[in-house]
């Protein structure tokens, strides 16, 4: 567990698009930071206080995180000056960057001299157990895609996001990097030992209160070759009671293949209630979230209520329109 | 690759059981075996000329092969002295124990002053691309299950071995340690990362003749919820073109899972069609393995005979009967 709060480090970024894991802890967990630190030429801004290491450290910061993804993933001679600085402080890092912090001789001593931690969410810090398929308390949700990146955490943070605004007991549970910095914790699935892939989302959603969800983060789609095994793995070790459609409706074909189309929404129901009933015979398919940035002002309406009718299942974009239709669908179950 | 052919080592292995590779290496591939090497006490017997290791040597043995499994998969003092023996004279060593070579000093200290190699096949040595989904020139079959160790890597052991007596263009491409001692060569798929499972099965099995079958060892279920995924990453990576169901029929529940029942044949070849339709739209299932150990002389051609007036497929157990319907199946596409 990534102790908090955080100072994010957004370093050099060359653009808003490069500090994505900055953002995505500003919006859905801003207790999480007291600020940033920005580097002169930096192109990034999460409109929060610019703070000093010093600062931020008499402002209660914890961990610097490195919230920005750079060209290659590689930890620049100008960023290892700040993170020694800041590990001299006595600051953790955490970092779900490519190059390792645990790979940079320099960092790993300085850390072991001023007893502060290295966390690379990248790679698991835990020894998972296999899966033993035992039905646990609680109850989970699950987001399965048509495709890879069509907004399936955006989904599960905005339903966690919903339900504890209303009071109910949620939790949202990280399968990768970005998930995983922005809560603290988290399994970084695609990144675990195939024996272990099941077990390890069992280890993420163990029994809990019998009215908590638990908001199991998706990866993958059932349909897209390069990672269904990592979708499987989810569906059957999360033992999910509502499974959630996600889709993005203007792809050309499914990412990164282009010999690959996308499934109908039908056909995805149809796999994933087939596969999910294996773990949990009394699994829903409860509704259906669209991303639809690509679509105009004046057509996004107009295609979740088509998809609506069609589907017989509440359709919404939770980004334009917030998630309290899902919740209400899981509410009711 | 493994340098064949084979000294296979027994050691003090205390049944038969526990010899099951070197069953496999002898059953299937007795020309990369001289001969076994069993040490005092030993309770397992494979039927090959008994030798020491220099008797070995002087027939052209290259690699010791561990062919035992014993308890707790640990390498003990008095197996250490013989490894350490047969490094000194130049062998390499190949084992699949939970125990790796490599982590003991003694014998990477040996096999390096000696130029000799330490494959531990239980554990991956290249670094797999992701998965490309890329259309692959050549054949490819695959065995699913309705649970695990239902006779998966015996069907295409035997199918591939029947192709072969026929003249036909065969590989068989282990997925598991047993397989790859066997064979030599292989993808040890339960212990490769996640991200990286589809396309270890796309390295196993690249561009090949148009004519020629690849036979890729099955593993797990998409029934059994501890490797569901791995099986999933098997049928998307492997685009088989033919699928063979295997079944044992005698099972009470999942294997490992007093909870979780063994799906029907139907079920079985519903999900994995639907599935395997993904990577390879002309994908057909043509056939069901049967592996009916526990069934009398009497009573398992009646069972064979009730499956495929059910199932409208040739129905076989290969063990008793042979796999060469499923191989005028394959040919018949």
């Amino acid at each position: 567990m990534i102790k908090t709060p955080y100072l994010l480090f957004l370093g050099d970024a060359p653009d808003q698009l490069a500090a994505k894991v900055a953002q995505g802890i500003k919006d859905w967990r801003p207790e999480n930071a007291v600020g940033q630190f920005r580097m002169d030429g930096c192109g990034a801004d999460v409109a929060l206080t610019d703070m000093s290491l010093t600062e931020a450290k008499a402002a209660g910061a914890k961990t610097l995180v490195i919230g920005v993804a750079n060209r290659g993933g590689v930890i620049s001679a100008a960023w290892k000056a700040v993170l020694l600085e800041a590990i001299d402080m006595g600051y953790d890092l955490a970092s779900g960057l490519h190059n390792l912090l645990r790979d940079e001789a320099d960092l790993v001593a300085a850390a072991k001299a001023n007893g502060t931690q290295l966390h690379d969410v990248r790679v698991p810090s835990v020894q998972y157990p296999i899966a033993t398929g035992v039905k646990r308390k609680g109850k989970r949700c699950l987001a399965v895609g048509t495709d890879c990146s069509v907004g399936k955490m955006y989904t599960g943070m905005a339903m966690d996001a919903e339900m504890r605004t209303r009071g109910m007991k949620s939790t949202f549970r990280p399968t990768g990097q970005t998930g995983i910095l922005i809560t603290g914790e988290g399994v970084p699935l695609d990144a675990v030992v195939a024996d272990f892939m099941a077990g390890a989302v069992e280890y993420l959603t163990p029994d809990n209160d019998d009215d908590h969800w638990d908001h199991i983060e998706g990866q993958g789609s059932l349909f897209h070759v390069s990672y269904s095994g990592v979708t499987m793995a989810l569906i059957h070790g999360g033992q999910p009671d509502a499974l959630v459609l996600a889709h993005e409706p203007t792809r050309k074909h499914m990412r990164g293949l282009p010999d690959y189309q996308q499934p109908s929404l039908q056909e995805l129901r149809e796999a994933a209630f087939l596969m999910a009933r294996v773990a949990n015979p009394n699994c829903q398919v409860i509704g259906i979230s669209v991303n639809t940035q690509h679509l105009a002002d004046d057509e996004f309406e107009n295609y979740l209520a088509k998809v609506e009718a069609e589907m017989c299942l509440p359709t919404i974009d939770p980004f334009r329109q917030g998630a309290g239709r899902l919740v209400d669908a899981l509410d009711a179950l």
